[in-house]
């Protein structure tokens, strides 16, 4: 019993470590396709491409990996709940995968035509999305809340900076409408950015359910346990 | 021990009732919204709202159901790979509700200014995505992998129409600036209504990897089965 025990840390470690590669790979394939439209380097984008078919790999081998413990170990309580939150946090960091891709396209686009504007708040809002990408996982592995709600918080910073491009770019598109096609494609990619820190909140928020047993999501806080609501 | 098997199918066939619940309830999410742009009627715009709550809490519900029938009844293979993919499919659902809060808060901003144009593609993109939304579950729960093909094929018909929608209003964006601020949200309207259908066709990948333990996702269908692939 001791030794099945054993091996089944052992695995647990395993997939945690899966998990921490692949979310690495998620915020090199951000910081590429940011870097390549600052930069104006499309090769740099390309490697988007690359670690975005790595990123689909690892979803499926990770996902098979939960499947068999699930299957072979029967795990309950926290462990149960790890497993589970890893599924649907490898189906988040996808999608984050694709956003990346979204992103990588279009500044191959942008980086064929003039420079609208300087890139100043696209950047930072990637690198806080990379941020809230590493850090979410970290707290997942490391059951750490705390971490986990200064992730939630960072969100409210990412989507003020989606509003303030947002706006800017309006202003743009407005006073010269030979930037609007340029314009919307820079809009489209700080929604990207948005979309992938919004993939880290969510994440969030399963580690907080996960630990705490208890469900922050839909600003439920109040009403206790989810487990125990009614369907109606 | 048969007592209990025919007490896990009872429980089997409550989850896939309350996952068709929840789809219907996010059907008419859906509708409301872009029916409260094509009307101009912005109480409908409202109705999504309350949709959008009892979405949330099916989605935590379903989600604990899901959790007790892993740790009480410790399923294997299909009935496993069936609630692993609900607790995914919960996610996807309630991400769609996320995306028709988005439509219906743009509606309400829209209804107020001078309509831009007879809306005809986004009603139709609209449709479409609903009976995405409408198949999938049903294959899900019926374990129709055609049906769930046939949902994947439609993705193809929302994403050519988004693309037309993006055409026709950058064409109105470029000789009108005064549109501009009105265009934008239509655009936006119509890339939630294709994340919809994105979405809907992440779960008919589901069911069909559910199905035939085959993962058509990524394009990786010449690959084989996923499970067995190296993580690198």
């Amino acid at each position: 019993m001791i030794i099945a025990e054993t091996h089944f840390q052992k695995e647990l470690e395993e997939l945690k470590e899966n998990l921490l590669k692949m979310a690495a790979m998620v915020e090199e394939a951000i910081r590429d396709a940011v870097q390549s439209l600052v930069r104006t380097d499309s090769k740099l984008a390309q490697k988007t491409f690359e670690f975005e078919d790595r990123i689909n790999t690892m979803e499926m081998a990770i996902d098979g990996m939960c499947l068999k413990l699930l299957a072979l170990r029967q795990p309950m309580a926290v462990d149960l709940r790890f497993i589970t939150s890893a599924m649907k946090i490898v189906t988040d960091l996808e999608r984050m995968g694709d956003q990346a891709v979204n992103i990588a396209e279009r500044a191959i686009s942008l980086n064929q035509e003039p420079q609208l504007k300087p890139y100043v708040d696209l950047p930072q809002m990637a690198e806080i999305a990379e941020s809230m990408v590493k850090d979410v996982l970290d707290a997942f592995v490391s059951h750490d809340t705390r971490l986990a709600r200064s992730v939630c918080e960072r969100d409210d910073l990412v989507d003020g900076l989606n509003d303030q491009v947002f706006r800017e770019l309006l202003t743009y598109m407005m006073s010269d409408p030979k930037t609007i096609s340029r314009a919307v494609h820079l809009v489209i990619i700080a929604r990207c950015l948005e979309r992938i820190a919004d993939h880290a909140t969510n994440i969030a928020e399963d580690v907080i359910f996960m630990v705490d047993a208890r469900v922050i999501k839909h600003h439920a806080e109040a009403n206790g346990d989810a487990e125990e609501k009614n369907i109606s």
